[in-house]
């Protein structure tokens, strides 16, 4: 039996990508003590506060069918947030909750995109963006973003490519890069996608995750609202990557289809994770400061042993769970390297090319273990690094 | 901005077939006191030993990202359970866990469909069958299944459709009519997917409520295991529906296709939901008798109301938790009768129109509140109807 041509081509036939976090995971199921810095995981789990108030929820009686835009409480409490942080006058109208990020990623592209539209995204990119583009019917087109530019993506290289495109997906701050543009990076973005009448969807589910500079909302930018969807959710800065919630946030006539596909593909999302979501939000900065804080000490654990050494060189990571590690110098591609680095030392890293061409001869470092296992695994890597260095 | 033509041609720009759902709701927030028979919402929450199960594994941990193809455990519990009633073998790598049976009926939908195929379904259907196609990029065709052969579509009709179609989409016991297909019409189906070269997708939500006959899933007929995709859920079966978990079951080859599309639309369950949803699973079926208990009563007391007077039919409701009842002999439409009744009795049915046009003339009733409840809003449908009959 014939299956689709979309879902056979999700992936173009070829790996997935993630072998070497296969690799490291069933290394670890057969003993081995591997050090893992391979997916955006946290070390900790949710906190318990916020799954004692999912559980209050229900036990008291949340447990039949949620509203399918999500309920009016957390769309609410979602909108004042982004008013909030970005300045734009937001309302409950303009929010749709998903079942997480990746499901706000896929239902956006389903809105814009008919099948055989060109879709544009940054490469490097999040493993998922291509695959999510051609599941919607797109046509997946990357637009190189060089290392030497800490890879932000150029207004040459964007407008080269947005000719007859309907739409471009962005990632800031940036997985896996760990870059945060910057505002001359957004105005260039912002100036194709009106020129070139685009669609701007904009993954900014690291929005709490700010090393340096800051982050910035495009949809704040002049003539970008109407344009623009803003992808949202609890993962990341409330250490909640298993309960699958997060959001959309768009124009209100978008929203209203939005809902219009949900109702159709995922028919909403548990009420009692979304009071959870609420009561977690409302919480204020100080927990999401709590959950991001371990980040950022590892990434200043990093830089220091970077700055000792001159075979790695740092990406500067501005933000994100997540270093890009520049190991050209080795002579090794970044999926031998991570190979390598997995069979000799037992510290399983991504390779670079996991996450587009762009990124070869780099690798991924999540900064997910505790500190002093952190630090151990990168003066293992550049150990190694400076041995394969020394042999090319 | 334009959306795509798939989003907006999702509902085909006409009504969504819930305006009395929708009438009912407000007149019921604005203190009216509104006795609802619209939404398949059991009349009691999920039990408080599955919420525990759930509190349990997510205080435990299981916090973070769940496999995307759904636990182990899980997908073996619901192959086992999947063998156990069908005899058909299953295992593990037969199962997806989905956040949903709606979210399952997409995906398999995803699976088969290339944009523009042909995708059949039986009318009466569930509101959100055609959608679910078009969202898929199919072309949605609905077969007519009469009335008076209790909805059940026969070999004829199947067969004058089904050339150069790619799917059939069927639901038995069925939403909204109450039918549970017999043997001799899943011999018909499985002769016309077998002839045409079909895909089955067999949506069976409802096989714990089957009050007369019994179930067959269609995937223990010769020759259809390799081409049939069935849909479970929690959400009927044990009062799950706001927890979203639902499953596919199909063969190996197509769930592995599919753990690829859930990784770019949906990225997995929370895993303290499939625990629960485990839990559930694993406490056999006195639980589900007890959750379908109240619906089979309801049935006996409509059935026997029914019986004492000549105006409404009822559809023999061998399943599910909806009566469809003939109303033709009042004169009105489902949607007329429907919202006279509303307005007049302040009881809210959903419009036989609201699942197709094969429903025209009939009013879904969902017997989903108190015992008391039910009959006395009976009594005065039966009581509405007849004085409709006497004035035409």
């Amino acid at each position: 039996m014939e299956l689709s041509n979309r879902i056979t081509a999700l992936t173009n036939g070829g790996s997935d990508g993630w072998d070497v976090f296969y690799k490291a995971r069933d290394l670890k199921k057969s003993g081995r003590p591997i050090i893992e810095l391979t997916i955006g995981e946290h070390d900790i789990g949710t906190h318990r506060d916020i799954l004692e108030a999912m559980g209050q929820s229900a036990r008291g009686g949340h447990t039949g069918y949620a509203a399918v835009p999500g309920t009016d409480t957390l769309r609410k409490t979602v909108a004042q947030r982004i008013k909030t942080r970005t300045g734009v006058p937001t309302n409950a109208s303009n929010i749709l909750i998903t079942p997480g990020g990746q499901s706000a990623l896929f239902a956006a592209h389903m809105a814009v995109l008919d099948p055989g539209d060109l879709a544009l995204y940054c490469d490097p990119y999040y493993a998922t963006y291509p695959g999510t583009i051609r599941a919607a019917g797109g046509i997946d087109h990357p637009i190189h973003c060089r290392p030497e530019l800490d890879f932000q993506p150029t207004y040459e290289d964007l407008d080269a490519s947005a000719k007859g495109a309907r739409s471009l997906l962005v990632n800031s701050p940036n997985n896996p890069t760990g870059v945060v543009y910057d505002r001359a990076t957004w105005t260039d973005i912002a100036k194709v996608c009106q020129n070139h009448n685009l669609w701007l969807i904009s993954d900014e589910v690291y929005d709490t995750q700010v090393w340096a500079g800051c982050h910035i909302s495009p949809r704040s930018l002049e003539g970008m609202e109407k344009r623009t969807l803003v992808i949202g959710s609890m993962s990341k800065s409330h250490a909640m990557t298993g309960s699958r919630v997060g959001w959309i946030c768009g124009p209100e006539t978008v929203i209203e289809q939005l809902i219009n596909l949900a109702t159709h593909t995922t028919y909403g999302v548990p009420g009692y994770i979304q009071d959870a979501a609420d009561f977690a939000l409302n919480q204020g900065n100080e927990d999401e400061l709590k959950v991001a804080a371990p980040f950022r000490r590892r990434r200043d654990i990093a830089m220091n042993l970077i700055a000792g050494q001159t075979v790695v060189r740092a990406v500067p990571c501005s933000g994100a769970m997540y270093m890009m590690l520049d190991i050209r110098a080795t002579g090794l591609s970044g999926d031998v390297f991570a190979h390598v680095l997995l069979d000799s030392r037992q510290i399983a890293v991504m390779p670079g090319e996991s996450f587009g061409q762009s990124a070869a001869g780099h690798v991924r470092v999540a900064m997910t273990v505790n500190d002093d296992q952190f630090k151990q695994a990168l003066e293992s890597l550049l150990a190694f690094a400076a041995e394969q260095a020394e042999t090319t």
